[in-house]
């Protein structure tokens, strides 16, 4: 039996997290998680899974929580309680699926307790990846990623030596705009930029897919996760997202991972590896019935985004902190309707141009860089 | 450094063998060799790998070898010297390359003598897998794999556990007639049959891509070499040869092999296992270039010598032996223009309707089935 506290269980990562334990009684058990302010599906969930406690975003949240439920379950809020969570004594797995930068100190909590992390956050590594990977070797913690591209990574890598890997290679479905040209996409709408071609999530990543920005920000991932040198990342265009990331040893052999764009199957690889289990209602991958896959090479003119990540990876320091707060602050703009979507890419460039970086910035530094980013951008869109 | 046998080193497999130990003279060595009657190449590798001993086809080829060649080294010859060669007592891995079922004897004393056995040598698992693997799992020695497709498998398997595995798909380029119908083969030629699409391989191999039996024996000898049922391989039709091969676990993950079409890259990973290094000259594969992989369903009506392969295997006992020693001496009809290219089929679905099978035949009775089939079909073909 595995233990399990989630961060972040109300949205798509989490929900799924939720699918899979359910699919596995006997195999895993829910012993808290957070939640932001969705009272409906948190309270099925609490009476569901029956954690000892749970955290929400805010007092408020709390309160009007626990009015509703019914199973003894002591409430927490904010990022106290996230920490609590987080450091759960009863769970040796921390699924890390919240949003935004608000992630990180909770990681490094878990890390500190010894948890396996599964994280499926991405700004835990873009904007701190050097102190969340020394944290981790120092206390011998496994992080094994939730995302599909780089648990295909993980998987290809399984049984192998990492420094034969000669390049990793991953693939890109191209979002949805992926057939405009920068021309076309001068008018585009919010809706249309939420309509992704392959996979169903959350509205903040449907985006950054529509922008490459969350490639790039995979590859800064994928930098930290693996040890991988910028060079020797690659990121290639296969629209039928079948082949989620490959790895090419320096015998020129390519391993590669294949399957349905259903989350659950990374998810449960995190929780169950190294060793694996059916997935319950997940459908098989039919190359036959798919019949043709396409690969192009990545165009970073048309999508200046993912030239951004690779720049503010390669420059390091605080500039991928300035690279997502920027994003984030710009998509938040784009959604609420305040800036066009070209504009998404400007304000991360201005953001980045104006930056002077840190070296091996501390975490209050990166929170000090994330914030006046934010500001910067919020005040250009003005 | 490893010390390296190798049994038919003047074939393409056994040639591109020499390429691979040239190309990291630090990390290998040739201690003994065979071939069959190609002096000209023999006597170059002679002189250049200088090993202490070597063995040909006949007492004729010895002595004219002998009067040829300046480094002394000592000549074999016959079936005798194949046994020699497979357990040099200075040699740790057996590169078994040799064609037919004149391969099984010299693996079966190599495994005798504790070697690593890289091989390539088809028969030895198609005729006698039971007796092969047995006597390996006794003497707790490994036998790689050198064609691309088991050697992809094997290494999709890598840091896997094989209970996880669900399913096993095989790729098949289609060979040389893959766009042809079955009336289309009527008339085809012996020079139209040996223009593979793909590969540069013999000439009994690539009749066996054309018809699919190739495939069909890949098939039996995946049964043997990863223990898998007949139920849980597949083949799919992939004309561009880029996926060697795939394995789907029980969770829907499939993990893929992918490269390009240089035999050097299976050979060199036999040897290296459980290392890579890097194969020299070899081209690496650029999967935009390629742009586009095709796969489709595999028609056995198309293919009948496919599924006469999955009869043979399913039946089991000396059915196998049956299935591939017609399907040789079939081959080698059509090669010299005795019987046309459909009517190879016809000699196999002949001998394999005839055969009684014995189950879990001695070698004894495996040599002897092989010698009445491949007199039987040479009757038919009188």
């Amino acid at each position: 039996m595995k233990y399990i506290s989630v961060l972040g269980a109300t949205g798509s990562i989490g929900t799924q997290t939720f699918e899979v334990v359910r699919s596995h009684p006997e195999e895993f058990r829910i012993t808290s998680f957070s939640f932001g302010s969705n009272i409906r599906i948190g309270k099925e969930l609490i009476e569901e899974f029956q954690p000892k406690f749970v955290s929400v975003a805010t007092k408020e949240t709390a309160e009007e929580l626990k009015r509703t439920i019914q199973h003894p379950c002591l409430v927490y809020y904010g990022e106290e309680g996230l920490l609590e969570v987080a450091s759960d004594p009863d769970s040796t797995i921390l699924v890390n699926a919240v949003m935004g930068s608000i992630g990180l100190i909770p990681t490094l909590a878990a890390i500190d307790e010894g948890k396996t992390i599964a994280l499926a956050n991405k700004e835990t590594l873009v904007t701190a990846g050097h102190i969340v990977m020394d944290r981790a070797r120092r206390n011998q913690v496994d992080i094994l990623p939730v995302d599909s591209e780089h648990s295909a990574i993980y998987q290809c890598l399984n049984g192998e030596k990492k420094e034969e890997m000669s390049k990793m290679i991953l693939t890109a479905s191209g979002g949805s705009f992926r057939d405009k040209s920068r021309q076309d996409l001068q008018g585009v709408t919010v809706k249309e930029a939420l309509n992704h071609p392959n996979w169903s999530m959350g509205s903040k990543i449907t985006i950054d897919s529509a922008t490459m920005m969350n490639k790039g920000l995979e590859v800064i991932e994928a930098h930290w996760f693996f040890d991988t040198p910028y060079d020797d990342i690659e990121v290639v265009l296969h629209r039928e997202s079948v082949i989620h990331s490959m790895v090419e040893f320096l015998d020129g052999s390519i391993i590669a991972h294949l399957g349905t764009p259903d989350m659950k199957v990374p998810i449960q690889y995190a929780l169950t590896h190294p060793e694996r289990l059916d997935v319950q209602g997940g459908k098989r991958l039919n190359l036959v019935d798919i019949g043709t896959l396409h690969f192009e090479k990545m165009d970073t003119k048309r999508f200046p985004c993912l030239a951004y990540a690779f720049e503010a990876g390669r420059t390091g320091g605080t500039m991928p902190t300035v690279l997502n707060a920027a994003n984030e602050a710009a998509v938040d703009a784009f959604l609420k309707g305040m800036i066009s979507f070209l504009e998404i890419e400007k304000c991360i460039e201005s953001a980045m141009n104006r930056h002077e970086v840190i070296r091996k910035p501390s975490l209050d530094e990166i929170y000090e860089v994330d914030r006046t980013t934010r500001h910067f951008v919020q005040t250009l869109n003005v």
